[in-house]
């Protein structure tokens, strides 16, 4: 399968929701999923642009992606984080997550940041191992805390 | 101890140093911390803000810091990171962290985002404690990966 990677235009956001919400099936968390089309076109792509996106197209559509956004490190200052590295499960294993990759790398390199963070689930052994033979750091002792809409919510009720 | 949390002004990013690095020694880490005062100020308080600072500010100067900035969840849309929670040792069990997280709730429901997410280290068990007790939930399962900047540079050339 041939295809180009190249930065997600704003026409692109179906297919690029149609990817996002296939993880979220792999990750067994698919009622999560809350965006639209219409919030990733807004979001994307107007005047804040709150993340920058590569896909990777093929004569069948958009079969893999990359999505970022900045953040900022108070030992490093500015830092790349990859919010999503997605690739259509058929096209798993042929190089895709590389190349999607290599352009995330080269995109953090461009903007001379010293970092560049993701997140990952411990027991998606296959995502791990590839990270790490990139030469990525997979830091166990460093969890993800989240405060949700509804603890929020509750969070603000009991002040 | 009196005290009021405000918004950090740039005059206050040498005491916001000292704290950042305060917790990088408790973190084992402190050599990791590379960003300076002018850094700070400038990616604090230039042209493009990159963070957002709470302080506590006491008769003894800066006892404590909320930093901040927006993140972009491809299930939730626009959402705040919280980089730093930092209360200064002599004042922990003050009571001190819940006043900053709670300026860090108020501002991120002013901003309408659906969550605030940050980092614990899992042996940092009294951490883990107050974020739970907060209604947060540390995701054991979900672990940062990181490409530093030796391991970007190694990455570039091998491409």
């Amino acid at each position: 399968m041939d295809y180009t990677i190249r930065t997600a235009k704003k026409s692109d956001m179906p297919q690029v929701l149609k990817l996002i919400q296939e993880l979220a099936v792999f990750e067994k968390e698919e009622q999560e999923v809350e965006v639209t089309v219409a919030d990733l076109e807004n979001d994307g792509f107007g005047a804040e642009k709150k993340f920058h996106c590569f896909v990777a197209d093929s004569e069948v559509g958009i079969i893999g992606l990359a999505l970022l956004y900045p953040r900022y490190s108070t030992w490093k200052g500015p830092v790349i984080h990859l919010e999503d590295l997605i690739v259509n499960a058929s096209y798993r294993g042929s190089g895709l997550g590389t190349a999607l990759l290599d352009e995330v790398v080269k995109y953090g390199h461009s903007l001379g940041v010293k970092r560049i963070s993701w997140e990952v689930l411990d027991w998606n052994e296959a995502a791990i191992k590839f990270y790490e033979s990139k030469g990525a750091r997979v830091m166990r002792d460093w969890d993800v805390v989240q405060l949700n809409e509804a603890a929020m919510k509750n969070y603000l009720e009991n002040l």
